[in-house]
């Protein structure tokens, strides 16, 4: 077996930039002339799965362009994994049905692993299929890459909001509010967190959560009127993923789970904002930005924008060498300017909650409780410049979606 | 007592332009050669009646110029309101210590009481103070004028990630997020939140719970449940100041009031997050924006950021013709494009709570859950336009305060 037609799909949580990788993929894929048709599957496997499968083959190439204006995911993402044996066998029959030789996978860790069980499940299987995952994450907590498209974004965005809002609590502290809170995303690595820092004039009035230091609520509690009392104020980044100390519970807590099974937190800003309250008896105002963060397009750099979209290219360009079983990676070239070339690293390396690319200790200061310069020198020069092109909201590309005949699922 | 100096203070919340009108002010009062000294003293009135005033008559032009980028409030703001006999004697024997003939006061509602209260008081006092008013406020509740300076910022930012976060969920519905919830500012009027749907490709999805419709849980449970059978989800923007439709209460109620009696509230995003999870059992994420919709100049819309530079000057000059007791206004001249003018109206007719000018009711639709045609055309004109000047970091200016010299206040 060995098909002709190739399929793509997203995963996971998804980015302002997903789009732009998915019109890397269809661009590359419609120009080379090598595949008979180009499929995209709705809802990444969740959709696949149900055979709902779209033909983009015939598509006008200036809506496909369109796409890459887009935050979200266009086509719709999942949270869902390949698990069964049963999943895996209709998996593969609705490819086989299909003649699909070709599946690339954009997404995150859990998503790489998905895509390096495919391409084992396929080996034992001697289904000939070519698979090659395109990260994406605004996590940042890929392995083996310098950085993970959609996360320079969220750091832009995120950098500039909190500086904005920290001299809007600079102005208001006098007789107002003395504590301002924001509670970002990152469950287990604090690259999202410590980008609130990039574009702060005064660093010292911060005090940074991250999920890697266990939380101390009594030396937290000292560091905020220690700084109340320096500057009159203090802002707060806190990433919603942060633990006791005592506990390794995270501080937000709830019952909820996800697919995954991770715990679905959110609140924790709240929280911190009424042990500020009620311990120190200072005002607080407190922000959770939420999906604002994730899909925060208006606020893209031009090299998040750039890595995304050829990030996308690069992966039907490898499966075409023939290249495959890999996550396509991006390398540093140059610090400032920030220049870059992607590459390619074995699945292996990086599928998995077990390879989460944890915030290095030389990123944060001793205390734990802010970035150091070795962080700016990572991160500002992907963060700091914007891509134009995206500051006005997008036209909504007029594709109407072509759904392929069913031949395995039943209507 | 005529003065020949002026005085210049913020006061009430922070907008992402109010800046601009400073910049105005004492650009205009510096170019125009008549007035001795030009002062501004911190934190609106809280600092003058402690006499911390600055002096800005020798300040280079270039520095000045650079507040006008800053989001936030560069000379700081205040919640205090002068109230008692105390505070008016206190407040004019500074004034007539500097020789202060002029008083502009950038602010809102309670801002615009005060200083009509201000030019009532020396009336009273025979003391000769021009008063002009400048308007701020992301509220836009100030009668007698078009918009208020701030609001068009914070509309397009609130409109842009609204619309961001909408297709984040519409991307991830299939098998995890249902519900998205944006909490965002606007206590007793629905301007705000009614500017987060003006992005929106599909406005159907959407329900928009403004303050001056009573909140009814059922029906609005009901809304949800039927949005997102039809469409597999649905966004939710919240008013801050929603109140229970039963008892009138506020649905985020605490016991904390700030200076001016207005209860605090700020989490009933995630009152109305529980409510969907707990009685539709629907998965819900929910961002609060909080200061973030307030400071975000990033987003500055072009008409926000000239309006409010010249609302400043047009103080200035109003006060030079002999014009006072007024506060300067917006004229609409058009439409599309948005053209406008700046005039002037009676402090009488906009200071106070009782004042407010709420969202009128055609501008929502008559189920009272989402915005009308005539909002759009009323508000898209001045929020669509990105002042491209904004869009990335400020510089803060290096403006060293230099302090008169105390001769009222003990130090």
């Amino acid at each position: 077996m060995s098909g002709k037609n190739i399929i793509y799909a997203q995963s996971g949580g998804v980015t302002s930039v997903i789009n732009c990788s998915a019109y890397g993929v269809l661009k590359t894929a419609l120009g080379s002339g090598e595949f008979e048709k180009v499929f995209v599957s709705l809802y990444g496997v969740t959709g696949l799965l149900k055979e709902e499968i779209i033909d983009l083959t015939q598509e006008d190439p200036g809506e496909l362009e369109k796409i890459s204006r887009l935050p979200g995911g266009f086509f719709g993402s999942c949270r869902k994994k390949l698990r069964t044996d049963e999943d895996f066998e209709l998996f593969f029959k609705i490819l086989d049905a299909h003649d699909i030789g070709y599946f690339f996978y954009n997404g995150g860790n859990d998503s790489m692993l998905t895509a390096k069980t495919v391409k084992e499940k396929a080996k034992e299987m001697g289904y000939d299929l070519k698979v090659v995952g395109i990260p994406k994450t605004i996590d940042n907590d890929l392995m083996e890459t310098d950085f993970c498209p959609g996360y320079p974004t969220t750091a832009r965005f995120n950098a500039i909001t909190f500086m904005e809002s920290t001299l809007d609590v600079s102005a208001m502290h006098r007789d107002s509010t003395k504590v301002f809170i924001m509670e970002t995303m990152g469950r287990h690595a604090g690259w999202i967190v410590a980008s609130t820092s990039l574009f702060l004039p005064n660093r010292d009035v911060q005090i940074i959560l991250f999920p890697e230091v266990p939380f101390d609520r009594e030396r937290f509690l000292e560091e905020v009127e220690k700084k109340v009392e320096k500057f009159g104020y203090c802002v707060v980044a806190v990433s919603e993923g942060i633990r006791w100390k005592e506990t390794g519970d995270f501080v937000s807590k709830s019952d909820v789970k996800d697919e995954f099974g991770h715990e679905q937190l959110g609140k924790v800003g709240i929280k911190i904002s009424n042990m500020v309250e009620n311990e120190l008896k200072l005002k607080t105002h407190v922000a959770i930005l939420d999906y604002v963060q994730r899909s925060a397009r208006h606020s893209s750099t031009k090299v998040d924008v750039d890595v995304a979209t050829s990030a996308g290219s690069k992966a039907v360009k490898l499966a075409l060498e023939g290249i495959d079983g890999v996550m396509v990676n991006v390398v540093r070239k140059n610090d400032e300017p920030y220049l870059w070339e992607l590459g390619y690293v074995d699945l292996e390396k990086v599928g998995g909650s077990d390879k989460e690319r944890k915030l290095p200790k030389e990123y944060m200061t001793e205390d734990g409780f802010n970035i150091t310069e070795d962080f700016v020198r990572y991160a500002l020069p992907f963060v700091k410049d914007l891509d134009v092109s995206s500051i006005n909201p997008p036209c909504i590309p007029k594709i109407e979606f072509k759904f392929v005949k069913k031949k395995v699922v039943q209507q």
